[in-house]
């Protein structure tokens, strides 16, 4: 084939500032050379702030992400606006790499219920085999389009018009620990969230990615979020 | 065809709220019943406010436009986040209508020059024939294949994937002065840029039917943003 | 005195745009001549978007509001940025008129509790002459010297470094109807809300007069963010 | 006196993350693993964003700061809204301590000129010593009361109504290197600026303070800036 097919997301760490420390130092406006706060003290301030919605202190940290995800991600993904900072590579400039995304097998593929009540379950193997051989044939057709356009001296952003949604971009994201709860609430499906979200498949699976690395910088902060029902302060 | 071609765009004023005056008596923060200032007098305020880069005064107005636009119009539109609100259709919902856009026949075709420095040029009318029967083809293909994985019932979040970035998406949008001069500073290609900037044509298109409206609803302050070389307070 | 004391506070409504209907209808991203909905059906789409959160087509209303409230109230009020616009007037330029607020009899004045669990409860009349005297004598003393200052060439913006912050100061604000409830979810006092907030007494007495517009303009929605407890969406 | 005074500001840094090279990859969107890019390249790059008003890359930086500084400055400086994050003490919980600004006897004192056309130039020896006698006379009857109320159990957000807008407060700041330049454009006054602004002395202090910090964190974008007469991108 002309492309290469994926069926996973990327989800790098590249940089990032700020630990629960730091939100207890903002919270109480304390000096640098502070004594520092045990933790217990520390948790139990995180878990104040978070259960009375008390937002600002976990707006200083900072965490820089590098994303590899399908076009119709980003589409979502870049509604938020708050607290997110975006560079995408751009189809302007350079020839795109022919990566495109192709839902798993595990993926929910019928979408069943009324407007407002959706819920999606499974498709059989034979629905998932004609998806794919579908969306395989229309990827194919697409991107000796877009070389072809190319090869005809057709500028990269006209010939890439005819590329499909499923095409992989990348862009760097960097965001703060106010925003990663505010996305995580909208963008993670869990029996724990007081406000229920269902967000779609693919979106999760890079939101799930994303907290696994918040989890890690930020582990008093990202436990009280999930103790206060996932409710972004 | 099994969709329908589109080479422009959409632009409705659905509402608005405000004028240059209201932006005076902003800056001013005078009272509703104050009288009425001379319109030479409020042009003067507005100059100087431009000028001087006094933006707050030019976020008392408000208007909600309803865009057609194809998605990669949209994937630019939407970086704009500060003073900007979007409410697009969902293709997860929705089944989607296939209208695509294809470039005008005026639209250049062909980049030239280094990076950093491209410029625009037009193709041949092979080209541009070459370019039309491509993109043409393609399209009959997706859609063939969306609409099949519909029939297949497959979930239209999933078959949507495939889908081209220039099918037709419509989305609310809400702004305010402040934000839509920001807006043309960077979307509309113009000699009297201070700053001059390269945008692509078919946003650049949407930028100008955007324009037309603010002149009519912003006459003076239109006019002293051209006046200060389209520099956004 | 050479002062003027006030125990309230002005909101007074200058423009607004967009009503219960505009929501529904950038919900549903229907054309401008699309035929009326049904204010039942309106109804429930709007307690289908609060309840799930889904926020932006919230955004596509706004308010202008003329306020006049003390400094101390100024500070908390901006320390909310998003989808708010601010005009207030400077001290810098103008000379003050010298208007003052001093807490009515009403309001409590004795703070009792722990950290993070304060309460407030009615001082004693005794208590309330004393600080109404103490108060106005400080005023007295500040005004004065801010007038001779002045009187002595000094500059207004050095001058009125000894002004207290509950002189009155007034803005303009603009807003959208999610940042209308997501104010209101923080700055009003409620038995209703899921998540309680004790905003301080003067800016909830603003708030008051502002949700009282609210609930004018955007009757279906006001009533829609009471009954989901109050929870921003 | 039962206050103490203070003439200058504190702008210390907490915690930083970025440099030059990483807002080069974020413009490049470039891997973690890619080859180091030699300086000579970057500032090269970083002048063309800069030139060309490409914003985005100058985001996935991030800067925290601790400040001291006078009330009447937190009013000016929390009015940047995009890309901040505040976290101020509260004069709601904690008794405030009596520190107070008076301007140094360098500050220019006496504004001349027609609105919308100020100078500020130096006052006399006599004209700063009945500005300080004046003020130091207000602060002490205003420390007085504040505490006097304090003693009589009134509430600490009641009585520090009273205290007037020099008195100081502390913050945390976080902000990226895009709103940095941002903010130094509008309160630095400079020479080489293209876009002049006639911030007050104070809030120059300050931005002078936080453009020392900017210089040595981010060499390459501090020195574009300037290069660039001071626009930011």
């Amino acid at each position: 084939m002309n492309f290469d097919v994926r069926h996973d997301f990327t989800v790098e760490l590249v940089q990032h500032a700020g630990d629960d420390e730091m939100i207890c130092r903002a919270a109480r406006v304390s000096t640098l050379g502070a004594a520092s706060i045990d933790s217990e003290e520390s948790a139990g301030l995180i878990r104040f702030l978070m259960k009375n919605r008390h937002g600002s202190p976990f707006e200083h940290g900072f965490m820089t992400f590098r994303i590899q995800a399908p076009i119709f991600v980003w589409r979502e993904y870049m509604r938020h606006r708050i607290g997110f900072s975006y560079n995408e590579e751009s189809g302007r400039y350079k020839e795109l790499e022919g990566v495109v995304y192709i839902p798993p097998r595990r993926r929910n593929l019928i979408q069943t219920g009324k407007p407002g009540a959706y819920e999606f379950v499974p498709g059989s193997d034979i629905q998932y085999d004609y998806m794919l051989a579908s969306q395989l044939d229309v990827h194919r057709v697409a991107w000796q389009s877009y070389r072809n356009q190319l090869d005809a001296g057709i500028a990269k952003e006209v010939a890439r018009m005819i590329l499909p949604v499923s095409t992989y971009s990348t862009a760097y994201v960097s965001l703060n620990p106010r925003s990663m709860m505010n996305f995580l609430s909208l963008r993670v499906q869990s029996d724990k969230s007081l406000f229920p979200s269902k967000p779609m498949f693919e979106i999760n699976e890079v939101a799930n990615l994303m907290e696994a690395t918040f989890k890690e910088l930020f582990k008093i902060t990202a436990a009280a979020f999930e103790d206060a029902n996932r409710v972004a302060p």
